[in-house]
């Protein structure tokens, strides 16, 4: 069966997002002071060829722990959807 | 009222996504041979002061024609949630 994976890849919370920061800044100068706590990380979506939902789910994380991640400086969140 | 974004700027789906290709071509490299498709964009949060729901969904949206999405090449989707 076929899923699609939603991926999210964000720095950890405890460190700086130095991305994220200077975008803030930015939205302050724009005139958009009401905005804060920028971080900015990665959206991958990909299409999976699985037998089940959980093997589609195991496969995403492998994904992510392989290549899209890396967990010294990142956590990942997975969400499947049918088709 | 506080509310956080979760915001999603994604490359148009007519355009060629050439990171998106790479990785997919070193996720089968990696043996993951039943992904395809790979696509990969930004994932942002951030913090909003607004009076309503509403009023926080148009900040957040001005934020992305302003500043973190370039809709000629990229479609940008908002979330919200309280808190």
């Amino acid at each position: 069966m076929k899923y699609t994976a939603h991926i999210n890849v964000m720095p950890l919370k405890e460190l700086l997002d130095p991305q994220g920061k200077a975008v803030n800044n930015s939205l302050h100068n724009l005139g958009l002071t009401n905005i804060n706590e920028v971080r900015i990380g990665k959206h991958i979506t990909l299409q999976l060829e699985a037998a089940s939902k959980d093997e589609a789910e195991q496969m995403a994380r492998e994904a992510c722990k392989k290549l899209l991640a890396n967990q010294v400086m990142e956590a990942f969140d997975v969400t499947l959807a049918e088709g």
